[in-house]
């Protein structure tokens, strides 16, 4: 079999529909993947905004294959794979290879704070050896304002200097230009440096970044990828601040229900509104303050069945 | 069968063994708990110095079966259920109650950060009425240093409004004798308050409280018992005074490596060292200094197999 080609460009951290049980519900998810994918989007599924965490392995498992058997294709596939135990981690990385995504974004984990960069290169090393597959490709995924737990530089450079044909990008999300651009400074072989939020794309592309794998690429993927397909272009600083201005009306909201009444209304369909505890959908005041805001934008979602 | 009655005294989040592999060593793991239940001492196993969310949901059920099956008093037991997606948390919880445990002590779900308490009620309503066993005694625990996440007072108003015999406690792990004095304050009915370090245990006591759940019971549990057996009495200041000084000398140390190493060292048997990454154990350095300053105390452990 072929080896897996790194990945780039735009991801989508997918929203996960639920049923009025809250059980995942398949089939709303693979329209999804199939309408993401239409847009030249990739899938991040089990993302922080997928509510993974709030997700058991054996749900995600489930998903997954679903996902698999549904025909997507596991070429455009990153899932989120780092659980709070290695052991967890383990299973649901062993599953994603053997199905042939060609990625896993792979938190730390992330219950005990203050850990060392020894103990975090230990937890990876567990998994990468558990793992045993040649075919398994590690994307860090750095979010300290929500995990708690990050990557140092020096800890990234342990592990791709221990696993080089493993660990081979990085999704920042820190929220930090100066973090990203630290990472890009070091110039690691082919290491592919994903920032968390489409607002540093340009800036990312422009320093030899790779993309962007961003919550909004729920609701607005086709114009982030338009601003990655063209960002040498002289259009591109306009197509930054046109995605700013959509990010930015977003992100007066709680994110994740946000992004899922803005789908339940443009496509109509109530059921995408559901999110698990500790999450709580938006109230009705404030679903119409965002739908009113996205549409004095003249925001539009094109293509969503 | 008769309902469980709600704990009170000195119970211990129980350091848990491994394998060379790394797999959880449920003999090493029920010796332990038969030394502490005879130094008077409950089993709060799963708890954070557990190590719990580095293990699988299916590995403490295992570990948790394997207690119950070897005779140890479910009378005595809080095992920690509460998982960072509340379908772990309900499978967890469901085991712990079927097998007979007095109680469980159950994490906030902690993935998500500033989540709002209506999330974090809906969190927990969901598990209750779950489980939906009328055994369900469900013990709050509240560690926000840890878990960033945790219970403001009119969120455990909610939950006991709604819920009375079923969240009928709380372990107060915040460090702040404050809060747990704000909780006391309330004099909920038969609100069962444990501080989650010896520190605050004579005030505790003083104030209403019931006991207390901390990491150094696993090796100091038969002098935190005395203190407990023992606070009204003229040495109450003496016995509270040695218990800190025991603790301030842990706490130089990362605490669970630490706690590890003195049970290694007072039982001969370096197997009880391994910890699971993230955790790094002691290094020999660290762990000679750590005895040195024990000795140096005249700490001894009593009865330790």
């Amino acid at each position: 079999m072929e080896k897996p080609k790194r990945l780039s460009g735009i991801l989508c951290p997918v929203i996960t529909p639920f049923n009025s049980n809250l059980d995942p519900d398949a089939d709303r998810l693979i329209r999804q993947c199939q309408w993401l994918l239409s847009q030249n989007v990739g899938l991040a599924v089990f993302g922080t905004n997928s509510e993974a965490n709030s997700l058991s392995v054996n749900e995600k498992i489930d998903l997954l294959e679903r996902l698999v058997d549904a025909g997507l294709d596991t070429n455009r596939m990153m899932p989120g794979t780092g659980c709070s135990a290695f052991t967890d981690t383990v299973t649901l990385t062993a599953c994603a290879t053997n199905l042939g995504c060609a990625g896993t974004l792979m938190l730390p984990p992330f219950y005990y704070k203050n850990v060392s960069d020894d103990g975090l290169y230990a937890s990876f090393a567990e998994v990468i050896e558990r793992v045993g597959d040649d075919a398994l490709r590690i994307y860090l995924y750095h979010i300290p304002p929500i995990a708690h737990v990050g990557f140092s530089l020096d800890l990234i450079e342990r592990l791709i200097t221990a696993y080089p044909n493993t660990v081979v990008g990085i999704k920042d999300s820190s929220g930090d230009w100066e973090n990203t651009r630290s990472i890009l400074d070091r110039q690691w072989n082919d290491f592919r440096v994903f920032v968390g939020s489409e607002s540093f794309l340009l800036a990312n592309m422009r320093n030899g970044g790779v993309g962007c794998i961003s919550a909004t690429a729920n609701i607005n993927p086709a114009a982030i990828d338009r601003l990655y397909c063209n960002w040498q272009s002289d259009q591109a600083e306009a197509l930054q601040q046109a995605l700013d201005e959509i990010r930015d009306t977003m992100m007066a909201y709680p994110m994740i229900p946000a992004l899922k009444a803005t789908i339940a209304a443009f496509s109509a369909d109530d059921a995408w509104c559901r999110v698990r505890p500790p999450l709580v959908q938006l109230g009705t005041v404030q679903r119409a303050s965002l739908l009113s805001a996205l549409h004095a934008k003249g925001f539009r979602i094109v293509g969503l069945s």
